[in-house]
């Protein structure tokens, strides 16, 4: 690491891209193995094989670099961000299916949730950049394909579409946190359709892991 | 406590019923400040007042004296189960909104949910308790009042019940847990009625606290 100590201080300093990778990783590995409490810079550091130094250079809290940690491993999941605006909102939604399935089914991704969701209390300035950062701009999201599926005629055009978000996004944290997992995508894929049908979406009923076998 | 020094052993043992309320006020209120994995007996027992012995005659795990001490905290929120079968079950469940919204504006109940949630990957078998004693039976008894509200025709017939009672509960958790909080019962009390509204269930709009002032 001793390449990028160069003089400057502050945020203009060059970084190194393969470091800042290794700390992301490391951070993100230890929050979900151990928890906020029990994750140190110093032990993120040791995790990542660089100097305490190299990691305050780019974060000066680790409430900073763990939301940043978990932003890009939340980034991993299919957002409905790259919008053919062509293709009805109902099967864009549709074709998402597969792949959130596959992220719930994920025991890692029901771990993060876990551990982001009881950060609340001890570090709210967590909780708050991974909302304002993270979760804001994918409901702007949603809410935009949800609109778009009421002028389609796809969903009731009165519905009350950020209760419907609150409703979707809750239900799935429900079902990520408190309910006994499968590790089958394909189940987790027939719960979204459910909660999507009864959420009022006009998508097909699908055919369930059950019927099929 | 010497008064409860008997020499039979086991869960025969005759109780102090104080200690009993005071150890478990103690957990409860060490798990909401400070979360489960930094919550020992010996820590409980020092806030109840109590000898360590006194609490491991009834308790042999944390996870079971916690689990206990946070379903009786959360018996404190009002439930369906007093139910007048001729109170149509739109109404009785209107007539509950003022003590929900006043439980979701407690920030004790706001930091004692994430608490919980965040335990799960470390303590499954906590979340597990909870589950099958707290939940479940909560759950059922969602059920029979949603069910008669599909009779009474308050509710769509088709409606896929367990499905709307994960996106009701799933929507709470996220109000409570990630949403900037307020701290008046009645802003709480209007959100769910948009909530159950949303859900399909036929009850007033209400006056909103904006229209109201």
């Amino acid at each position: 690491m001793s390449g990028t100590a160069v003089s400057r201080p502050g945020p203009g300093r060059p970084r190194d891209p393969r470091a800042d990778a290794a700390i992301l990783t490391a951070a993100v590995d230890l929050f979900v193995e151990r928890g906020l409490a029990r994750t140190s810079i110093e032990a993120i550091a040791r995790r990542a094989g660089v100097a305490k130094a190299t990691v305050y250079k780019r974060w000066s809290t680790k409430e900073d670099l763990l939301a940043e940690a978990i932003e890009r491993a939340r980034d991993d999941i299919p957002a409905l961000d790259e919008q053919d605006p062509d293709v009805p909102p109902a099967e864009l939604i549709e074709a998402m299916l597969p792949r959130w399935g596959a992220a719930l089914a994920d025991p890692r991704y029901r771990a993060l949730t876990a551990r982001l969701l009881g950060a609340g209390p001890d570090h709210p300035a967590l909780l708050d950049i991974y909302w304002n950062h993270h979760v804001v701009p994918r409901r702007e999201r949603a809410r935009a394909v949800l609109r778009r599926a009421q002028e389609a005629g796809a969903l009731d055009a009165d519905a009350d579409l950020d209760m419907l978000i609150d409703m979707l996004l809750g239900a799935m944290i429900h079902h990520l946190v408190l309910e006994p997992g499968s590790s089958r995508p394909d189940d987790h894929a027939a719960y979204l359709r459910r909660l999507l049908r009864q959420a009022g979406l006009a998508i097909g009923a699908g055919v369930s892991p059950a019927q099929r076998s």
